[in-house]
This record gives structure tokens, C-alpha cells and sequence, in this order.
């Protein structure tokens, strides 16, 4: 087993796409993203990632079956714009995998000679979020211009000084590489899977790439966590006595 | 030293042998196994496995000598079924590691021309296990049917996800490289060495392998770790304050 | 991608050079005092370093660009003394990463015929500083001797045994390819950065460099803090209700 | 640099010397064994290794100067029993440099014909101890035998399954190369440096290489201590509230 093995499922042409990355993070905003838009637009899979440098361990499928933890690559072709988005199981749980992975996503987007680059997340702050906002970073002043223009806010002490992993390391060795790209981060509790979070960011990547894209599935499990929410602040209300632990507890 | 250093104790001509690990993990199920099976097999050690992947340390034995932190294979040649079990003191500690081990032991799987992997385990549900349980994945759905016929039970939600380490990894590399293979899990509570689960597990494991085994030592095991629950239990109603830490010990 | 990559902005001729070192650390003294050296001397940045050692992640600036995490070298041309002060975002958060960051800025040094290195860092005891004290330590017994005169003072249980990261190896790598080298800790509380520490570092560096820094901006900075400290106190006294937490906080 | 440097500073012709190794660990009982035979032999240093996998930092000197974090060998040449003693500031602190430095000290046991190898340690039993004891573990069975005639007991259940780092590797992966090896270990409280569980293991020691060394220091040395101790018993007596932390502190 090589580092970093790419299975290359099939081969496409591609017009100067659009890469959206969407891996798993904070309140899952990214991967929310990515898997709704591979699934509306009925995007391909064209490349299978595997490497040392993610978790040991495969996961379970509903059906029984497993697949060993890896990244996802799925192209999407179309009049206005050709995409390829990134998503997957897990990120490096190493250092400098981060990086080698980076890196490898890099070479791919070379390869189909990409346009820009989107990368997508969370932004933790602790507490429910009122207000949804989006939340910008680029490596280039230019884009920064451009992304407020769709209402992204770039905000002189948020998102907090420093952007983790490949959402980040796309923009920072992208640019060593001339690759335009930008950062969305929808503000989200950090305490549970956002998918409200990832519609505001979902909506304003629609009208960066000019694309529609259908929303109800997005909407429903909002709907479904807003349920989760509101039974939270009733047993708050309620005092129902709960350790710190749960109160803070990831839910899915 | 090498990373990983095969030590081939005796070369032995099987016919397409059935690999069965069984290393230490939760509840100790898998290892449970694999250990009762080499001794009532009267299973022989083939090869010593060792590697700077694992911790840093050798084991005292009874008599007061020592033996360096190692994975083993034992061969059992029959005439229904030629078996390969893998055991051993230890996973390894590094990510990294857990992947090239896993890797070894398929070239050596390869070398023997195995017709099937079975990696066994438990299945920590973190309270007491009323009714044993099986739970299963496989890297094939129709092995998924199979095992469904032998009693293992296929759960959406569970096992909960993911398997780690060599256990869930001899699945998915295991595919990549066109082994059937398939991981049997005992439903235990985690905090408990548990032989009884072991029984479980094995059970099925020896009607899928068309084998015998004497479970007597199991049994007694078990009956054991009964008598250390029963005072657990009672030690809880009598009310005898205990911290956190002791009530979640885990007992050998 | 290399392990350091080294991307050389500007060719200098420089005369005997002395390496000034502050990175990120306890109290940010040593950052502090080379941000500081670098705006007030207007040194000119000529070398940026990469490395996967670094965290993953980008910076984010103030105009919402971002750049990936990286140290910096910046030289200072006078006609006293020539200066190449080494500064950046982070350290290695790898054990190795520390060894071979170091080498690299030793190769540098080696290429730019330097004469002398000062590490500077802090000092953390735990409490408010009373007053300023500059602590050190040198590869060097004639060193230890000289820096005595400027008021550094060399304590027999103090710097608590050990100095860490590239402030330490600076030191230790240094004297095996003969460069002679001090390190230089003002006394911090450890919970806050400490402009008056870099304030008290920087006096001495200037007088063993006999170069003078204007340190308005420190001394503004410093102020600042210093109201910082008064209201916490003040809470203290109070006795508004705080966790522990909260207590030891970092406060930038 | 190299993964580990070894510079040798003096080369010396011994004969079939045995290696003691006493590194940093549980109560430092391995490291005052070491150091007092270095000093009461006059040993004399022959070789010092450096290696990436030792903590990043240098250790500053009584005087004001620094040395990079190393381990060391000394050597004792007599009629009776040539010596060479491994000692250092610290030991490893990635999984796999313990097993490449334990390699190193092989390879020159191999340069110098090691006859045999005793490593020392503490074995920490979380409480006060009241009886010197000696536990031992050896890589050959005829090791044991004479061992028990020295004093050192072997116990079914202790150290405790596993002996961890260089003290550990030295008997495992010296097995592997032919070397006879046995581990002493001081039994001892694991919260103090304890200068009495060294005494008990030199005095064993001394029994078994025929040799006789003066122990007034690690008398004095344990006298200190037993104030220490007597001190935390007042305290304890005396109710003086303290924390989990004060209690387990760890005293040099």
C-alpha cells in the first residue's frame, strides 16, 4: 500500500471545473454540503482515496457490508459549469498527512486543469446560532472582493485566526500553486450536525457557480435538528439535571 | 531491525487454510477465541511477528524470563479445514502501523493461498450484556447472507459505525485485494474481560467452520468472571461507595 | 511538497550577521521582541520556510486573505552590526520537526557566516511578575560570563532545567557545529503575553547589539496589558465567581 | 544530523565487559545506580548519542551553560569486571525510537563483546514501601535461577506484565541478538526519586559483578528523602488540606 493511493474510476473531460471540498469537520457544514450537492446533481465518482494517514478502521455500510475509510472524489458536467467535489469518510489523523493529502488533491486539480478552488466548513462559536452567516477567507484579495459581493462576511477577528486541515491547506498551498480559492465557513453551534448551517452556505455557493440546486432534503434535516434543539431547551427549562458532558454531547 | 520482522519458526504446506484473528481488544473477545482455539487445536506457531509499531516493552512471563511485545501466526491442519489463527500481545500504536501490519498479514495470506479471512472481536455496549449476541460485517454481501444463516446478526445501527484496527482493516484491505472476509463481533460491556461472549462468538465460528472445539475452559472462565459480576452487583447494592473510576474498571 | 521548504525571496550580502531568534512561546516575549526588532529597524523579510512539521492550517489576515503557517527570516543591514532575525506563526508541532527546523535555520546561518545567536523566550512562574528580571543561559562559559555584565542573570535552578523547542536546539545543535549562542528568558507570569517582559529582553539585547530601538509601541502595548491585569484583579477582589479556567486564561 | 548520533570520544579495549544501563524512569532508581557507579568508579564517558527522538530541548547546566538532551556511556576497566554503564538526561519520546536507540546500545555491546547486560529501574506500587525488595525478569531461564541466589524475587504477578522502554527492549531484542540480559527493578513509591531503592538494587548489583562499591552519598542521598517524607506524613497527620495533586507531587 502505497501513502496515498488514488483509484482512478473512471476518466473524464472536463472544462476548466470548479472544485468544492466538503470533508467532515465542524458541525459537518462541509460534508452536509458536499453530499447534497453530489446527490441532487447526481454527480460521478471518478476517484477513490485511500491512505495510512487516515483512521485504521472501516465503516460499517446499512447493508452489512463495509468499505475501508477513505476520500471521495465526484465529477459533475454540465453547460454552465463542470465540478469536482471532494468529500469523504474522514481526514488525516496525522500531522503531515494533511498536508500529503493537500498535496495529492493539488496534483488531481492540475491534472483537469481547475479553475478555482471552494472549499467548505463550520465555524464553531459555542452557543445556538441566531442569525445564519457565512463567514470568508481566500488567498487572494481579489476573491475576497468578489465573496462579499454574495453576502459572505469577512470579519477582522473571525474565524478565529486559523483555518485546520484540508479546508485550509487548500488555500494556503494552492496558492504556492496558483490556484484562486476560498474558504466558506457557516457559523454553526459546534455541538451538532448543521444542516441549516450548511443551506446559507449551500445558497451563496449556488450563487458563486451560477447552479440550482434543490433544497428540501437540506431542509428537512434542519427541521428534524431544530426538534432536537427544542426538546434540548425544554429539559434545560425544565432542569432536568444533566452533566456537562451531555449538555455539550455531539448529536447527530 | 526491520519495520516489521517475519520470523518463520516452520514452513508448513496447508490447503487453502482459513485465516482467523484474534487480537486483544474489547473485552478481550477476539483473543479469547483465537487463544482457546490454539490450545484445544493443539494449533502450531508458525511465525513470530514483530515490529517498532508496537509498544515499546516486553512481557514478564510466569517463570520470570521475558518475551518482546510480538503478533503470532499458529497453522491447525485437519482434514475438513486447515486453519491459520493470528494472536498476539498487542496492536500496534501507531496509525501508521495498524495499516502495514494488517498488509503483512495478508502477503503472508497470500503466500498460503487463504480461501477466507475471519477477524473476531467485541462490541463494547458499555452496560451489562443480558442476551449474547453476535453482530457481523463482511467485506461481500453475500457473505453478509451467510453468516445471517449461522445466527450473526446484521444491525443498521450497529456496530456502531466502524471497526478498528487489524480486525476492521483485513476487511477493507482485505477486499482490495480479493479476500472474502468477514468480522464477527460479541455483543459485551466492555468494562469486563469476557469469556462468555468469546463463547458466543465462537460457537458460531465453529459452525461456519464445520469444526468441534471443547469450550470447557471457556465455560470455567466464564463461570469466573460470573462470580466477579455477582460481587459487583452486590457490592452496588450494598451501597459501598465506590468512585467513577473503580465501578468502570476494567477487570482481567 | 518538501519536509522544509526553504523559498529564498532576496539574496544579501551580509557582514558577520548575528541571528536573533523569537518565535512563538510562554508569554510571546520572544515573538514579541522580533516583531517589534523587525518594524522598528525595518528589516526586510528574505526567507520564508514551509514545513509539514507546521500545524495544517492557515492564517487568516486582517483583510480576510490567509497564509499558510510558516517562520520567517528577516535581515537588517547597518553599518554596526548586520542582523538576521528569524520569527513566524509556530513551531514544529512534531518531536523531530524541532531537530530539523533548527538544522535548517543552522545551514542559514552557516551560509550567512554568522557570528553569534540569541534566542529569546519567557519564563513562566506561575504568578504575576514583580519585577523584571531577564534570565539566560549560553553553549558557551565565556558567554554566560559577558551576558552577566548586561545584567542577565544565570540562576543555578533556573531556567528550570530545561529550554524547549528552537530557543533551546538553537543552543545545543549550535555548539556541535560551533556557533556560539544565548538564550535569553524574561521572567513572565505565563498566562498573558508580555510586552514588559519583551520590553526587558529587548534592553538588554540592545546593549549586548549596542544598536538603540525606540520601544514606544512596546511600552503602549505593555499598558494595555497592564489595565488587562488591573481589571482582573479587581474582578478578583470582587470576588465575582470565576471557573478555573477562566482564571488561568491566555489573554492576548 | 543522523536518526541517532553517536560520537565517540575515547576508544578503549575492553574485556567481555557487561553493560549496566540506568536511564531516567519510575523513582529515577535506574539513573542513581548509574550515576553513583560512574562517580564512585570514576568511569570514564567514551560516548555520547544524540537522536531526534529525545525531547527537543537542551538542560542548562549548574554554570549557566546548556547541553543538548543525550544519553551517555562510561566505562570501567578493573581486574575483575570491565564495565559500561548507559545512562542519560531522558529516554525516547516517540514509540519507535525505543526500539532503534535500545539497537544502537546493542551494536556497540557488539563492538565491545558484551558479556552480559543489567538494566535497572524502579517498579512504582503507589504507596509508601516498606520492605526493600528487588523484583527481577530476565531473558534466559538460568538467569532466573541465579538471580534468586542474589536476593531478587521473581514474582508470578509483578512488574506487572510489562516492562516498558530501553530497560524493557535491552532484555527483548537483546534475546533476539544472543545477549543474556536480566532487569532489576527497586520496588519504590513512584511519587519520590528514591536514593533507598537504588541502594537495594546496587547492593544486589554489587553481589552479582563481585564488586564492592562505597555508599555514603546514596546514603546521604536517602536520608533527605526519608525527611521528605516524614515531612508529608505531618502534613498528612496535621490535616492540612492539600490537593490530589500536592499528594501524588513528584519530589526530586
Amino acid at each position: 500500500m502505497e501513502e496515498i493511493e488514488v483509484h482512478e474510476l473512471k476518466k473524464l473531460k472536463l472544462k476548466k471545473p470548479v472544485v468544492i471540498e466538503g470533508l467532515p469537520g465542524v458541525g459537518n457544514v462541509g460534508k452536509l454540503v458536499a453530499e447534497h450537492m453530489i446527490q441532487e446533481l447526481k454527480a460521478e465518482k471518478i476517484i477513490e482515496l485511500y491512505s495510512w494517514h487516515f483512521p485504521p478502521q472501516v465503516l460499517v455500510n446499512d447493508d452489512g457490508t463495509v468499505h475501508l475509510c477513505k476520500n471521495e472524489i465526484y465529477a459533475y458536467k454540465s453547460k454552465k459549469q463542470d465540478l469536482l467535489i471532494i468529500t469523504g469518510d474522514q481526514q488525516s489523523v496525522t500531522n503531515e498527512g494533511h498536508y500529503f493529502i493537500t498535496e495529492k488533491f493539488l496534483d488531481i486539480a492540475q491534472q483537469y486543469d481547475v479553475s478555482r478552488i471552494y472549499t467548505l466548513g463550520g465555524y464553531g462559536i459555542g452557543q445556538l446560532v441566531e442569525k445564519q452567516v457565512v463567514l470568508g477567507a481566500a488567498n487572494d484579495l481579489e476573491l475576497v472582493g468578489e465573496m462579499k459581493e454574495y453576502g459572505v462576511e469577512f470579519r477582522e477577528e473571525e474565524p478565529g485566526g486559523s483555518i485546520v486541515g484540508v479546508s485550509g491547506l487548500l488555500l494556503g498551498l494552492g496558492k504556492l500553486r496558483g490556484f484562486p480559492a476560498v474558504c466558506l465557513l457557516g457559523l454553526t453551534s459546534g455541538y451538532l450536525v448543521d444542516p441549516k448551517s450548511a443551506q446559507a452556505v449551500l445558497k451563496i455557493l449556488c450563487q458563486a457557480l451560477n447552479l440550482e440546486i434543490d433544497m428540501q432534503d437540506l431542509e428537512e434535516h434542519a427541521e428534524e435538528m431544530e426538534r432536537v434543539v427544542e426538546r434540548l431547551k425544554e429539559m434545560e427549562q425544565a432542569q432536568i439535571p444533566r452533566t456537562r458532558d451531555e449538555e455539550l454531547g455531539y448529536i447527530r
